[in-house]
């Protein structure tokens, strides 16, 4: 008997359909004997509809009142699974994230989670219920209703299967596990049987919207091996784990592209200490995600400048032009030259650490294909270089020919 | 400074139009530096939604999880609420009923209010926020949702207004107030300034359909004074109260005429003792409301027999009947004759107790009208007649004008 933690999106119970679905998977399980907790988002559109009301009454409406407004999301859909797994004869009750003891910090919106308390949960089980918990909330310890903030169901579900020591977790999506590169662009593309989690991590933080960051890196905290697969069908999905050494003998895991980020560089920034703080701080102060950072000294003639490129998601190029602008008279650099017309395309895998010549690869495959590039930024399991948009999926479809084709 | 609790219907919150309406209502009397607490029901249409949704999934639901389901509904209200009223710069924090301190017993769907712990609200109104709690929901010492069944909203106003010893409780609602007659059929049926809880009780029992009984009996119990008043203007509503002297100078307080009911009679049951019992034993276990019982010992040939009539909601006509056919030969009546075209035409008043008569002239009013009673039904403070349905109104009328006409 092994205790499973599933977690469903909010495409998987976007309707009395769907949720029907989803308790005839569980009843699958739980008729193995299992011990099941079901993990559940709201029904997708509904929180999106829930922020519209809201913002019809007043545009900015206060933290605290959005999550106690959001949480209700959840809280219709585990009442509805449950019913849902009574109409098909099995036992099941609903909890909300408070009633299932996942105590957060009093952060609004995007409160994180301090500790669960499974006593409740494990009474239940072992009654022989399947419990059903609201994704993507909690309570904090004096009793406030709150929200985790984007992916927060996955956490929701992960944090639950550390808490509870659970045998399995399962993330079910629209998507069939993590592909090598996307499939609806690289043809030959071709699902993984297993990550790391540094690998998954690159891949989420790389446009391979599968997972965001904060879930995998709970993950992989708390060793919470987890399975990505989907809701439609019954394939196994990418089991994401710690490093194996037989990871290693695959050079690289995925590749992936990006086109959602713009390019800004300031030409010409004073080479001085403090510049670079200054420029980062103020688009933090502004709330704006800054994702690659690029800067060489340059050695041209007369006071020693350089050139700072950074790329920002692509609608709030905007927003960050304008922050730049204001830094122009303190900083003294040029001028600021903003690109809209670039992707960004990564390559990813724990085994290029031990092969030599990974980089040099990337280049020259790009070089072939008479592909410029424009940034270059690398960590130890991953290589991005920016590129013109334009020429995006063909570079992607090159280099995963290059390191991964058949 | 007052202390003021002011529940707002479905109707009133329907939209984020209305609710801004509410948060204009709360604001007026909030800047007379009053505190107060506001109650406020689903958004109208939404429990009916849910209710949907999960009969899609199940026919008969658990109600432990259906109340889970249409706790989101006030839930959602609150949160809404509050941002309205800080949209206007008005302090205002939503709570849930178990954050409220509205402690239930565990019979759901139909919980019964234990306990209300009125310390947080207090804090929180004395750190000058106004307060709006989730009416028709509670928790259990345990932990779980309830809810509280019908008017079940009315009912957590005034058990709030009881625990903070509230100086007033308004009910807004669309009416303007409880009337002599429903004015859609009495042109000249006048707002009453005030109206004891008895009357009130007898009011609501009778088509008057401006609160449940329960409500009314708690704030009765409790002496608690309301206010029903409209949401849509600023007319000076209907006081409930405790009965005064005063109110016993007014011989009857309305004329009320409940079309919805239809009459069953049992002809020529055996007069032996448990016979009634039987009967209506059936129906409860069958879940059918009975309203009027009337039985009349028969003085016929052979053996003693008597008729037997009572009046049920015309919906469950076809239900009582079946159960009816099931008890015949059990205990032998003769022939069961069901009545749809029926009306039931009720006087209340606290004042007919000290005032004879009041029977005779109703009946006469009928004779006069040409109107043949087919049951009589009378309490201390109520007079309800069984006529035929065609002249209800005309009835209504008629008798009206006898005891309130100008």
């Amino acid at each position: 008997m092994a205790l499973i933690v599933q977690k469903y999106g909010g495409s998987s119970v976007a309707n009395p359909e769907r949720i029907k679905n989803v308790a005839a998977r569980v009843t699958k399980y739980r008729s193995q004997g299992d011990q099941i907790v079901v993990v559940v988002s709201a029904m997708s559109g509904v929180t999106d509809n829930l922020i519209k009301l809201a913002k019809e009454i007043m545009p900015v409406p206060s933290e605290r009142e959005m999550d106690m407004l959001l949480a209700t999301g959840e809280q219709t859909t585990i009442a509805l699974t449950a019913i849902a797994l009574h109409a098909l004869g099995v036992d099941a009750i609903s909890l909300t994230g408070a009633q299932a003891g996942i105590v957060t910090d009093g952060v609004h919106t995007k409160a994180k989670i301090q500790n669960i308390t499974p006593k409740q949960i494990h009474a239940l089980l072992n009654a022989g219920h399947v419990v059903i918990v609201a994704g993507f909330q909690g309570q904090t310890a004096e009793g406030q209703i709150t929200t985790l903030g984007r992916g927060g169901s996955d956490l929701t579900a992960i944090a639950l299967a550390a808490a509870l020591h659970a045998d399995l977790c399962q993330i079910y999506t629209d998507v069939d596990g993590v592909y090598t590169a996307d499939p609806r662009i690289v043809t030959d593309a071709r699902k993984l049987k297993e990550i790391s989690y540094d690998e998954m991590l690159e891949l989420a933080s790389l446009g391979a919207k599968v997972m965001q960051s904060r879930s995998v890196e709970f993950a992989k905290k708390f060793g919470v091996v987890f399975e990505v697969r989907s809701s439609l069908n019954d394939n196994p999905g990418t089991i994401v784990k710690e490093e194996t050494e037989s990871m290693e003998e695959v050079v690289i895991r995925g590749v992936s592209l990006d086109k959602n980020q713009a390019k800004v560089t300031l030409v010409a920034v004073p080479d001085q200490p403090g510049v670079a703080s200054r420029v980062f701080k103020a688009l933090a102060d502004a709330v704006i995600n800054v994702d690659m950072i690029v800067q060489n000294v340059s050695h041209g003639s007369g006071s020693p400048a350089t050139d700072l490129s950074f790329t920002v998601d692509k609608p709030e190029l905007v927003k960050a032009s304008r922050v730049i602008e204001t830094l122009k008279k303190d900083i003294g650099y040029r001028e600021a030259i903003s690109d809209e017309k670039i992707a960004k395309l990564s390559i990813v895998g724990v085994g290029m650490r031990s092969h030599s010549g990974v980089a040099a690869k990337m280049f020259e495959t790009l070089a072939t294909e008479g592909i410029n590039i424009e940034m270059i930024s690398t960590s130890e399991i991953k290589i991005s270089v920016v590129i013109e948009l334009a020429k995006g999926e063909q570079a992607m479809k090159a280099v995963h020919k290059a390191f991964l084709g058949p």
